[in-house]
């Protein structure tokens, strides 16, 4: 028995740097731009919306990509194979998977509790 | 003086039919696909999140973008593109932007009032 939700998204930009993209980001939004997560992450507060929002520096094609939040990385990555996804990457503690649809995705350990969390889903 | 916050996001799909991507992608986010709205969209059910979330059909390479929903498209459109962003096509009451990282995404008319909304920034 696991659980999942939608964690929220991340805007990968294909930047030198990440000043210009955060700040449009945070504007376009209206979220403001936390401190950065490493060299390559500026998380936007998303708190109002529950939801996670990064601007990420990349070095493929700009693009947007979602992340599912879960308590079990590996028994979630194994769901989602077997509703057609594959695993790609690891990377430190996530996973990326690309759905049949041909999208790209992360799985990544939820940061807390999912709890009683709006749109949590505990799977068999 | 008008109102804007992010609305959600749309799963385009690069696909025939939408079958296969809503079933899977309703399963991942652990979302029930709700009565398609018209031929090219399927919601998925968002609610509990406070999100628009759509599978959508499209003739061009899957990816996901996000929408700005807002109550005067005219206006926010205009904030946005004093922010960086171009005009690339008006699709009945909303308009299709291109941000300045090269992303596309919609700015939206706002399904219902955005006064007291989570997230909704009031902009002069």
């Amino acid at each position: 028995m696991h659980q999942s939700r939608l964690a929220g998204f991340i805007i990968d930009c294909d930047s030198a740097a990440l000043d210009g993209p955060v700040a449009f980001w945070g504007a376009a939004l209206g979220m403001d731009a936390r401190p950065p997560d490493g060299a390559a992450y500026v998380p936007l507060d998303a708190a109002a919306r529950d939801l996670v929002i990064e601007v990420q520096r990349v070095s493929h094609p700009s693009r947007v990509h979602l992340d599912i939040e879960t308590d079990d990385v590996e028994a979630e990555v194994g769901r989602l194979e077997a509703l057609g996804a594959r695993r790609l990457e690891q990377i430190r503690s996530w996973w990326v998977m690309e759905a049949p649809t041909g999208h790209r995705f992360c799985v990544v350990r939820a940061r807390a509790s999912l709890e009683g969390r709006a749109g949590t889903r505990r799977w068999p």
